[in-house]
């Protein structure tokens, strides 16, 4: 059959695209910690009418995790973020919570929203206040406030944000305009472009010393809360504090419009495959043969090799399971027991959310077809389908 | 093996995104037409070093085609549009006659750029002043001009900005603003915000009476040359033209970083999976199947059937090897000769840079699996893995 031979050379090619935007799956805790306490709002009211979907994107789901459950994730592997308080809509309280108990979320807190995105982040840090007596929550030094659809925010970036906000009592991130900016006049037509060098693009997260922009909220009037746009407009007006101006990265952007829901699953499947782990077993054959795959499958990922999954105690998964996605090397049919073992172990785990795409070979004199093998193996991994789940494969 | 069954609610799940950006496959005549010589100027000479990457982003390959020749595609299939100038920097020009030759661009023409995209944009309006001799080009009443990086446009848009540009001399497409563009001072603070209702990002296409742009770049100052933004400035300074602003879709966005590349690439493939013909044989029994396969396949695409994929000669391929993916349904092997057939056939056609993929199945007594191989099917299709080419699938 002739097809798309050339659909190779795609995005996810790392020889076309050697850069990542993003390393949301792997864990990278920054040597500097910080020594105040330091909290998140997220705000996930939003309707996401831009994408035209019935779902608000925030719940929209892609590799069987909604989109709010990745940015949560971002914040939860940062040690010194201590509490996450989500604000929702009523009508979102219940998913919101089946969530939080479904894909393990341990620091966040769901609280109910206002009208107006104001109002909602003044509930999110209102119960700070309220719960003095709820000894999981801290009333921290510095707040981050996000947004629940910008699901790949850095420790790194997050670091600069809260110590900004720590010296000079708010912070936010802000990016290079993409497109010109014009104003209008009021008929459509052209009145002035502006001068790009001057202007940037708000983004999120913005970061505040908590008492600033918790007094900020405690005097602003109706209209701020109604049709006000920007919290660092409101320590600025109300606290006379001048925010610091951060340049992040790319990676900040909001999940607006669909294409972005595509973007964002293309990142995420691309994060989730950077790294894979052969298991050899002890067969010479086969640890030769990991060698030769090993070689072409690391031009497109980190290979590692181990010669068995499990544990020292002959039964519990180790961590490979956990973190790579499997090869599992087999030469004949006696392994076929110790695959058994394997498939079963891993359906019994509670696994990381992040599901690792376990691929199984039969591998008897598979030598000169080692390179097929390899790039069904990586696409395989990197298209995670469910649809192809069980399926053999011949090269 | 247990793996990643909810991956199927992704983006590609049309049950969860039912809305599509574009529809870049598909041929859409407006019905109306113009009654005035349009032509395209396409500047491509940018550098795309916001994606970080080697290749200039136009130039970037996904199912095997590289972004610009998308893009020219949107403007050929607009039969109003007489000429496409494409402008590029002289290290790309080989290759860009390349592409033009091997996707088959016939409206082109390509010309070397200047220093600065003014430059190149005026090289590609003198193109048409000075080749009064060539029969090929015709010069404009209207010029559109465009961005290689922006592959969705649409031809119902295209039409309101070249009439809109007929009528007062100039037309741009705008968008609201995604974020808020705020004002910094020259140390990094906040210094305000702008007030989002009274600004717009000014977008591509934009599009001129061709004799306004011409002698707005006659008379315009080489500082315009190298530090000027926008053509739409340049007319109101230099020839009085208020240019007439429309609000374009969110399709017109400019590929920009890699998230843009990964969701290019989505669209793209989302489109090419919007229609599937089943070619069923003459067999009772295919028929009955092809119906239940249709059921589960229309919630997803637009399903044809045929009897046959051969034209009434018995040889040439009909229409639906270049409009549409295929199923092939057999029911025994002796259809086997006639899948040889029409998978020679396609070898050896010109088939379209569109890619169609094919699937044939051997379908005796799949009654009860007709769900599964529909969800294979549909799967096959819509990731378009060349690397699965061959493969065989137990459903």
């Amino acid at each position: 059959m002739e097809a798309d031979r050339e659909g190779l050379h795609r995005p996810t090619d790392p020889q076309s695209f050697p850069l990542r935007e993003a390393d949301s799956s792997a864990s990278c805790p920054t040597s500097e910690r910080l020594d105040f306490p330091v909290a998140v709002v997220l705000p996930a009211g939003g309707s996401g009418e831009r994408t035209g979907l019935a779902t608000p994107k925030q719940f929209c789901t892609f590799l069987g995790r909604p989109l709010i459950s990745y940015t949560i994730q971002a914040f939860e592997r940062v040690t010194w973020v201590k509490n996450i308080v989500i604000v929702v809509a009523n009508e979102s309280l219940d998913l919101m919570k089946n969530i939080i108990q479904k894909h393990g979320h341990k620091k966040v807190k769901v609280v109910l929203g206002g009208p107006t995105r104001h109002r909602s982040i003044f509930n999110g840090l209102r119960v700070f206040m309220e719960s003095q007596d709820d000894s999981q929550l801290t009333k921290p030094k510095v707040v981050v406030i996000h947004d629940a659809v910008r699901p790949f925010m850095e420790e790194e970036f997050l670091l600069k944000i809260a110590n900004a906000a720590k010296e000079h009592g708010a912070a936010g991130a802000i990016r290079p305009l993409v497109s010109t900016v014009i104003a209008t006049t009021s008929e459509g037509y052209l009145d002035h472009s502006l001068e790009r060098t001057k202007y940037r693009a708000s983004e999120m997260p913005q970061a505040f010393l908590f008492d600033t922009i918790y007094q900020a909220y405690q005097q602003c009037t109706e209209y701020d809360f109604e049709f006000g746009t920007e919290c660092l407009h409101l320590v600025l007006q109300y606290c006379g504090t001048n925010a610091k101006l951060v340049e992040g990265p790319p990676t900040l952007w909001k999940v607006t419009y669909i294409r972005d829901l595509f973007a964002a699953e293309s990142i995420i499947k691309e994060n989730l495959s950077q790294r894979a782990c052969v298991i050899t077993g002890v067969h010479q054959e086969a640890v030769h043969l990991t060698h030769c795959l090993q070689k072409t499958l690391a031009q497109s990922m980190q290979v590692d090799t181990v010669s068995t999954w499990h544990g020292s105690d002959g039964s519990s998964p180790s961590t490979v399971l956990e973190n790579y996605n499997l090869i599992y090397i087999s030469v004949n049919s006696s392994s076929f027991h110790e695959i058994n073992k394997l498939v079963e172990t891993i359906g019994n785990t509670a696994l990381p959310v992040l599901y690792p795409v376990v691929l199984i070979m039969d591998a008897e004199k598979w030598n000169d077809a080692v390179e097929n093998a390899s790039v069904i193996a990586l696409s395989l991994i990197k298209d995670r389908n469910a649809a192809l789940t069980g399926q053999m494969f011949v090269v």
